[in-house]
């Protein structure tokens, strides 16, 4: 397949559907602009929707992963529009729409509803410096794996600003809420080794082997395997990680163990039971409704 | 007491209620089967419900807890009904009744959904194999004890299905939800030691001391204890996991304290200023209504 | 600032603003009574809303922290109206008006939510017993830190009541929802390593060194920090703890970020750009509303 061109990215896909996506601002450490901002969002909800991929690698170019939003841009640095004033109620009532869209809505956000929102695995390969955006971004991915030189800040606090990125729905599900809090009240720089104590980081690795890994271990989850399994999985968890009862979850889950039953899961289980592999032709890009 | 006759399951009650539910059907390593399914369902919702049984444990005959769904059966092998084309809002609806109780909810969640609202302590002895519906089970019950001999797997990626047994609900809020997300996407076997590793089980035991480890532990919570207590907390526990705010658990919780300070806690209060043992009167059959 | 008199409490402010409120009935081991309660819910709803008040420390005079429920009270030890007989209905529509308000709620529970709702950092430093309402009046704290003499207990179940202070919800999401029921379950005195082991105490230290370094940490959190970015911070933390979906998150959070784009926020990016410590003016007793 064909990606769009990208300003600030680069993306390469493999035979097995494994896409490596690259923030490629080296000379700025792949510092988070706005450019970046709509790219990521767009990487995410067209290219990344084609079901030639099957799961999405992020990672940095050069030493850095992201060095976090560039704060050199005139007016609003965050790139919102200082006129507006809006109660939380209209704001809740009208917020994908002008001019809160673009004017109010964090960017940082909007990229990671986009990348949680993928039904397909994401896993962030972190090679270096991950501050800011840099580290709530890679909190909308699944799985997040890291080099040695690795070193993540939830800095917020120290320019007077408060975390991003929908993190605070994802940080306290990621490594529990008193975790989350004093990460984010410290404003510290996190070792990976911090990082993996707190349970942030899946797995550390030599830097020249993280790429390596990161691809391996997404290629594992999409052999031989079904996309509208797989997609249904990653909704259910993330949706049911945040539902009140386990009803909820039952009455999704049997939906969607009714549909793939008929399909893929049919096929599945006479490849099961007749010792062959398994051809699946169900597509992520058709996920049957279960909510 | 006399509990109903089982094809699959074989029961025992000890001195302090104590139930021992063994999944016994050795010669097919236990398997789920429709029959299997009917009568967890039965027991949860009925026999376990006397005010006799103050808790349970489950374990498996012979060498397997349970090797998953029986894919042997003719038809959907699922049990469901082909026919049908539900809604979410539908089925959503009309999930507790023909067709969609018995024809498209899933079997695994009717039997977990029993297991969870117990108003009593459940603990899983895993002793070998626990794939499939033998993993998610464990996941409705509260504690989960392994033998070095068991092997759990969440395998439904292999053929093509997704995970259920409210397992979307209860394996985030267990080990995380990027654990969660890598075992669905690997849907790998784990070893007990990389299960106690994941936090999936509380603890690993000589395969010959599993099994009392459990009900030792299941003794030391009800023994001495009143019912009523215990099962308000439990299910305050499972209910305030899952709520907004903490707002929701302060109502529930005075209303708890309200009803046991003027019955089993007016008694515990006064025993423990009395240095005597407690008499506790009330029934987990009877308990207050709180929410 | 001068703070107002207490029977049960005292309190000291160090010039970084790190309120360190001392339980003091160390005759009694700081046990709970109607008083402390009332005084504690009086303390963080009003003179720790000070802006004076950057952080607070909370800790035990002498051997214990708070050695739980003073049982000696006189009729309903808990201090409810036992003439009362509300449905779940009637009382979560006038919880907060007589007789429910002082004849029903559960005392620690208006305790917890006044800790929890207080915008700053909440610590507890715990230097000894912590059992019943003294373990779980610190899970509505940020962060618990002990002493190797701590001893904390879930043991509401040995007096034949049930856990409260709001712990149904605060518990399973500090150390995970098996281990809450087993603690609460088992209802035994934990060490301070057991304590660790399970992820309810940060860390553990030397008892003499246990107040200096809750202190140290707390003034870490506030040091060149603006009050408004950190009180926003906490209060989205805990929301989205408990909300449904990251959109909800991201709701708060970009209107907690354009908010502070506009005031301590610009400031904080100046002084980064420009090589200085900010100078922030936002209080955290003027919140802009984000929800």
């Amino acid at each position: 397949m064909t990606f769009s061109l990208y300003e600030t990215l680069s993306i390469a896909l493999d035979e097995d559907g494994v896409a490596t996506l690259t923030l490629d601002r080296p000379g700025e450490l792949n510092a988070f602009d706005l450019t970046m901002a709509r790219e990521l969002e767009k990487f995410f909800l067209t290219d990344a929707r084609s079901d030639d991929v099957r799961a999405v690698v992020v990672t940095g170019a050069g030493r850095a992963f992201c060095a976090g939003m560039d704060l050199s841009r005139e007016g609003n640095v965050f790139g919102l529009d200082e006129s507006l004033a809006p109660s939380p109620e209209e704001f809740r009532e009208h917020y994908d729409e002008p001019p809160y869209h673009d004017g109010l809505r964090d960017t940082g956000g909007r990229v990671t509803l986009a990348i949680y929102s993928l039904p397909k695995p994401v896993i962030a390969a972190i090679n270096g410096a991950a501050v800011g955006i840099g580290a709530t971004m890679t909190l909308g991915m699944d799985i997040r794996m890291a080099s040695t030189e690795a070193r993540i800040g939830f800095v917020f606090g120290r320019i007077g600003i408060t975390p991003e990125a929908a993190s605070s729905w994802f940080l306290p599900r990621i490594v529990g809420l008193p975790q989350a809090l004093e990460w984010v009240y410290a404003a510290d720089i996190l070792t990976a080794e911090a990082a993996l104590a707190g349970r942030l980081i899946r797995s550390v690795h030599a830097p020249e082997e993280l790429l390596p890994a990161a691809q391996e271990l997404a290629r594992s989850f999409v052999r031989g395997r079904s996309p509208v399994a797989l997609g249904l999985a990653k909704q259910m968890l993330y949706r049911h990680a945040g539902s009140a009862e386990p009803l909820e979850a039952h009455l999704s889950e049997s939906l969607a163990v009714f549909w793939t039953s008929l399909a893929d899961g049919k096929e599945g289980v006479a490849a099961f039971l007749e010792k062959r592999p398994a051809t699946f032709t169900g597509k992520a890009s058709e996920l049957p409704r279960i909510v």
